[in-house]
């Protein structure tokens, strides 16, 4: 389809509706040759949902005659089919905030590829001050471009509203595999500056503070640039007998927290991380007793869809939807009959601490490993390597209700345990962790000193394969230091890992 | 004098007005004999100040003839008298969720008493659960009970606001060596649970929510105790040499932000952590150009009040007051002077991540070590020996605009670098540490990577007996992780402090 042909499609779907923009379509090609070398480049984009495409893709073909490096700053992390293109063509210097991609982690790791992980609520304060800045282009996937000239983003949020405020240039991605009703879905509300700001007037998950689209002045929109490029559908894996374990675990938690009062069988609104666990956790609510549940998450994922579907969730809050094929097309073929039970925000407010602790969530994080005090490590394997990054998990699992944790008790065949004296790396240090559930058992650490905390993990949580070793750690910790508050001996602290790295396992 | 004679004299004086109490007067000795053996007793304090006393100390005297412990939750330490003794005569099963004392940490550090320690604004929310519940006895210092039995606190709030709406028994220590003008410098506002609670209306550092008094149900005071026992004052170490330079440090990195636009010489609302570095380090704003300053902070220490007397600071909020003697006598004794400038919250208010988020505080704490990559250890000495713990440190550093850690380059003179490889002990992670300040020099880490943070800490931060030794420690961690996100050497990791507890320095 030429430019022309594009342009008469777009006009009938009245998906460019400030009239004077429409002389503002280019090719990807052109629109990539605007981005200099060394430039900060924000692109949309959050796991994988709504990210810019078809320019990132032009870069990586442009990379193929010129050397050039930029920044790319985004919401999370993009399809695959972007940001691992971009970092095997060698253009990015700096990735930020997050990521999931192995090909970009393997850069990361060998240092060719500079990557800073933050907690995704705060990305937008970074942009505000100019910390991350200047943002000499802003690559925004959009469904359309309203009267105002101002943008309706696609299946995500993100960061897109912040940067589109900041950016000094904007190319806008306009891409028609969105369906056009996403329009409507979207709630941007943008705080003002810190000392300058109202309190965020959310009580309620469903409630719409802000505008329908993304405003911004239209006179930084330097070019429009057509596509049909699908968002990467997630690879979904299933539940098995040990994450449904782990769901019936965390669900008798509740049942229990039901009866001593602390909540009613609505819950409170519910937030799940990205990825299996997570997603197998959320999928153990389908057949349960509860009904009329919440959830407000950075991540919508199948499982949240399914349990619409089965009348078990009645709303849904979040900055991004990331589906399977499958679920992809049920969802978006029949958006109808989901809208009224979705609003996409920035992910300034989906992760804010304010309205996290306000309406008391009650939220699910995967952890890489943690230790016997109740330190979680979600980020790097044995203390050095990247795996994805932070996200959201630490908005969240400090102002939750209830900051809980999961993992498998083992990984790597049991050549792995993933409770160990002490983590590698701390992502979430034990005030924040209020529970740790494993196939292997639940502890509630809340109000707990270490020591109460150790019995509960190592008894709980631990494999069998580990229990005693762990318990002999811990005893003759507590006998080396004179039963200290933390009992730990250093020398032997990080043992397991090495352990690993020499033995290939971490048992003795 | 006797109890009549106290009675003529509170009604004189006008501290007890809701008439039907004033029979309730008793002895503390009568008033320690109701708490019984496992019970959990509240306490009002908060750094010493505003603490019960009389009864925790007739207790004391309780237990030279009977053996019992309890559990003491305050708002945060109380004075040495009272933890101390308590801690001496062995009455203290557990404790949270905050303390200073040498006497008290040493029967942590040996097993004898255990320790919670935890974010001071999550408190509340512990209380509202019941996680700490039920609380038996609340032990609270007044200077008033209001006409309708409400209690007008003395010099901190902390946490006694929230557990009197939950304690099952009250016990008032009207304390009349507090002057009664302390009353109306008080602000408690108490949000709702969560899920049912409004915005905090909060948007600037004087605006007052709530009520003079502590709102509770009369019928709940089983007794008032009459005291004229004084706060301890602190104990003041005077700026040296090295904390000026960490002072002059930031004051130069203040005013380049200042330059590049993002601060105006306003500033933004100051949180200075407790202690003489913190102290010091307000101290150098004496001499400086800065003006019209505001403090949003949890305690104000004297250098807080020889700012207002420098006309300085104009006005700072607070959730207790500690001073020296000769500051305590200035201010008690003039408090017209003061009292428009001041005001009290509870911790849960002053330490709100909402409105420190909101307000987008300066907040500057002290580490006890950091690492090359900017964790910070602010609780555990090599990792095992709580000194005093957490405090409200993370509730400032992760949600200010600014989270500011300082500390001197080395202690116990030079056998220790305050900057290690991998700190022991993991409180604040490198997504909370913004910036790092030493004598030595200023380290912003803001939107940086790791290894960037490593280049910037070692330069500017760590002593120059150390430098080298850091560096060397970091260029093998590159090579023997081919470069990785995070170098470290496991083996040598925790190294400096095994080295430390051997050789009796981390020099190698």
């Amino acid at each position: 389809m030429n430019l022309y042909d594009w342009k008469g499609k777009l006009q009938m779907e009245n998906r460019i509706r400030y009239a004077t923009l429409q002389d503002k379509v280019v090719s990807a090609e052109e629109a990539a040759s605007w981005i200099n070398d060394g430039s900060l480049v924000g692109m949309s984009g959050f796991t994988r949902a709504g990210d810019a495409k078809i320019v990132p893709l032009a870069l990586v073909e442009r990379a193929k005659k010129e050397r050039f490096q930029i920044d790319v700053f985004t919401g999370a992390s993009l399809g695959p089919e972007v940001d691992e293109k971009m970092a095997a063509a060698g253009i990015i210097r700096k990735r930020a905030p997050y990521q999931g991609d192995p090909v970009i982690r393997n850069l990361i790791n060998t240092g060719k590829v500079l990557y800073m992980d933050a907690h995704l609520s705060q990305n937008a304060e970074l942009v505000r001050t100019g910390i991350v800045g200047p943002i000499d282009y802003l690559i925004i996937e959009a469904v359309a471009i309203t009267e105002e000239g101002h943008i309706v983003p696609t299946t995500s949020v993100g960061n897109s509203a912040i940067m589109a405020q900041y950016a000094q240039n904007i190319i806008i991605e306009l891409n028609t595999s969105h369906p056009l009703d996403l329009e409507g879905l979207h709630d941007i509300y943008i705080p003002g500056d810190q000392g300058h700001r109202e309190p965020i007037p959310m009580t309620n998950i469903e409630q719409r503070l802000g505008t329908t689209a993304i405003p911004l002045d239209p006179a930084k929109i330097k070019g429009i640039v057509l596509s049909d490029i699908t968002d990467a559908p997630s690879l979904i894996v299933q539940p098995d007998a040990e994450t449904a374990q782990i769901a019936e675990h965390l669900l008798h938690f509740l049942r229990e927290e039901i009866k001593i009062g602390r909540l009613t069988e609505r819950l409170a609104p519910l937030q799940s991380g990205v990825g299996s666990v997570a997603n197998a956790v959320l999928n153990g609510f389908l057949n349960s007793e509860f009904h009329d549940l919440e959830v407000y998450s950075e991540v919508l994922q199948d499982a949240v869809f399914d349990l619409i579907d089965a009348g078990k969730v009645r709303f849904a809050s979040a900055t991004s939807i990331t589906l399977s094929k499958e679920c992809g097309d049920r969802v978006y073929g029949n958006l109808d009959n989901y809208k009224d039970k979705l609003v996409l925000r920035p992910q300034e407010i989906s992760n804010h601490p304010e309205i996290i602790r306000r309406l008391g969530l009650i939220s699910v994080n995967t952890a890489l490993e943690v230790d016997i005090y109740g330190n979680v490590n979600s980020t790097h394997v044995s203390g050095v390597k990247m795996m994805n990054g932070l996200g959201g998990s630490g908005d969240f699992a400090r102002n939750a209700r209830l900051g809980i944790f999961v993992t498998k008790s083992y990984a790597k065949g049991g050549a792995i345990s993933s409770v160990v004296p002490m983590v590698s790396h701390v992502d979430h240090t034990e005030h924040d962790v209020d529970v740790i559930v494993t196939e292997q058992g639940i502890a509630d650490l809340r109000g707990l000193a270490p020591k109460e905390r150790a019995k509960l993990i190592i008894e709980h949580c631990s494999h069998p394969d580990y229990k005693a070793q762990l318990q002999d750690y811990y005893d003759r910790a507590v006998e080396k230091t004179g039963n200290a508050q933390t009992p730990h001996i250093l020398e032997e602290a990080l043992s397991w890992h090495t352990r690993l790295a020499t033995d290939k396992t971490m048992k003795k």
